[in-house]
């Protein structure tokens, strides 16, 4: 098949020089003999794979000493349940903020172990905001703060670090990881998923300031105690190898980018073209409030809904795959990440303007 | 570098042509353009995957209709907890047999969730049998009897399904499974990494009678309960797609080799002629009981441990990996899971019988 885009919102597109580089050294990687994939993580190569993982993404996201970086399992979904179990430190409240389908999933796994105060929600307007941080309600006695940078489904994405007032400010980063530059000391927790912006699905990233270190439940999984793994550098337990050496290959490409710091320009550039296009448009709108519109996920509908599938087979014909919004959305949406080529949302841009004029 | 080797426990070798084709369409699965990596667990591709992948372990096992197949992530050791978490089913207690060191965290896991009845063990003798079933105490208000299937670390098989006297019998076969034909009904629930004998480290799989479901606690993230994720066909979040796929590649290869019934034949063969050349020298020796020695990971010392070193040197020297005994038990260990070539037992054999020669 030729040329294609995928604007899967994840898993997703990869860049190509990282999938032809996995290709080339499947069968043998860097002389070794062996395939990553066989590699006993405590054997003579992958120590070096997994230290390099480490040390590249410090470096990407200047990530401050004081911080523990873990590599599990289980998604961030896993995390919902697993922040509480770890880091309630004694305390019986932790507050959330609202902002999307994402952000109310973490509240309802929160509520298994704690008293969960709903700082702020935009459900009102069907998620299409971020709350005034003025009106945010928060408690000094709560555990930590939680919130969402980007909300996948909806489209939304916070513009600026919230003032979390002393309490750990913890941050669901699956879907913008790496793509914007971000204080990372200004966070007492950063999680993410890496099947978006960092790689295959299979790996979950833990950035934890080491005091909150060591406040697990009895009822946490060894595996998944935030300060076991810390001490074993995430080898507690056998580790998704071949998916680490994968999230490994992906920084690499993303320091010959340029960095994060290029990234962000890069992404910020990709998505004003693409709702500039949107709002020119009569056909298709956003509805997310301008100030907070995610630069990875945007999601449009088109002014007759009866089109719609007429939209995504004509766009499966000109290599344009995975343009369906979320069901509980409808619509469309079109995930732009780190890895789409600006080449991608330009044929986005040109299919969508020649639909238009002849629909 | 020629041919190697290579005896890992795990991860471990994968079989030749396996690696071949997952390099072959790396860049685009079957004409799709798209590659494995990049697949949205919900599109239009990889469902036929997934549901491949479940109906050929389905197959191989010959699973019953009335047990669910799960492919989670976290580990084996993660089941630990998460074990006793959803199959309690309200009993204050689990019987548990203690072979080696595998059982032995098990035990200890499961002690943060339940009263725990060590209904028999091997330690006094430093975990080189399997202790008579006759002596065996079970508990008939316990929750379910477990036990492991083949101990990794001390090289101690299980030669017979025990009989759980009514309890629902729960097996850790992280390395043994499809290794030999088992009767899966004669449990309530098999779980198993599948770094050994499927495929790449990510993936649990869990199979588990439906009578077992519904049961699990307010603590078990959703994630890891077992109805939830049976309910979704374990897509509650984002599955590890790559590592669901290669696990896939892995079963399809076995079916073409004839199954599991071929692979113990396989499998016998093998261990039988490293034990026999174990057997017949001076130098090395096996302290396994030799009703229970693994088929499956071959422990042995060296008659005089100076010669460690030389013999691990020697043997890479020979294209030989991965020799190097578990830390807690030292001298060496051979893993010859299914995708070990006979060659592969050969080269070994020949090198052992060559240095003890010489040396």
């Amino acid at each position: 098949m030729s040329e294609i885009y995928n604007f899967s919102a994840g898993p997703s597109v990869f860049p190509k020089s990282v999938l032809l580089q996995a290709q080339q050294e499947l069968l043998d990687w860097q002389g070794s003999g062996q395939s990553v994939l066989e590699m006993s993580h405590r054997g003579n190569y992958f120590p070096t794979i997994a230290e390099q993982l480490e040390s590249d993404l410090r470096a990407l996201m200047a990530i401050p000493d004081n911080y523990k970086l873990l590599f599990l399992q289980g998604g961030a979904s896993a995390q919902f349940s697993l922040i509480p179990q770890n880091i309630l430190r004694g305390k019986s409240s932790a507050c959330y903020v609202k902002t999307g389908a994402w952000s109310e999933k973490a509240v309802i796994d929160a509520q298994n172990f704690c008293d969960v105060l709903v700082s702020a929600s935009s459900e009102n307007s069907g998620y299409t905001t971020v709350p005034e941080e003025s009106t945010w309600v928060l408690d000094e006695q709560a555990a930590y703060l939680h919130y969402t940078t980007n909300e996948t489904i909806h489209g939304v994405e916070f513009s600026k670090i919230p003032n979390a007032k002393g309490l750990p400010l913890v941050a669901d980063m699956s879907s913008n990881i790496l793509s914007r530059v971000i204080d990372v000391s200004r966070y007492g927790l950063i999680y993410a998923g890496t099947q978006k912006n960092m790689g295959p699905a299979g790996v979950t990233v833990v950035i934890v300031r080491e005091d909150l270190l060591g406040y697990a439940s009895k009822t946490t999984p060894p595996v998944f105690d935030y300060q076991e793994q810390a001490k074993s550098h995430s080898m507690l337990n056998t580790p998704a190898t071949y998916n680490w050496y994968l999230v490994g290959l992906v920084l690499k490409w993303l320091k010959a980018q340029g960095g994060v710091a290029a990234m962000e320009q890069f992404n910020n550039a990709k998505a004003a073209k693409l709702y500039q296009a949107i709002d020119q448009s009569t056909l298709y709108s956003n509805p997310v409030d301008v100030s907070y519109r995610s630069r990875m996920n945007v999601p449009f509908i088109l002014a007759d809904a009866n089109l719609d599938q007429v939209f995504l087979k004509s766009a499966e014909t000109q290599g344009l795959f995975e343009l369906r919004g979320h069901r509980s959305v409808g619509g469309m949406r079109a995930s732009i990440y780190n890895a789409m080529p600006e080449a991608g949302v330009k044929a986005l841009i040109d299919f969508m303007i020649e639909f238009e004029r002849t629909h």
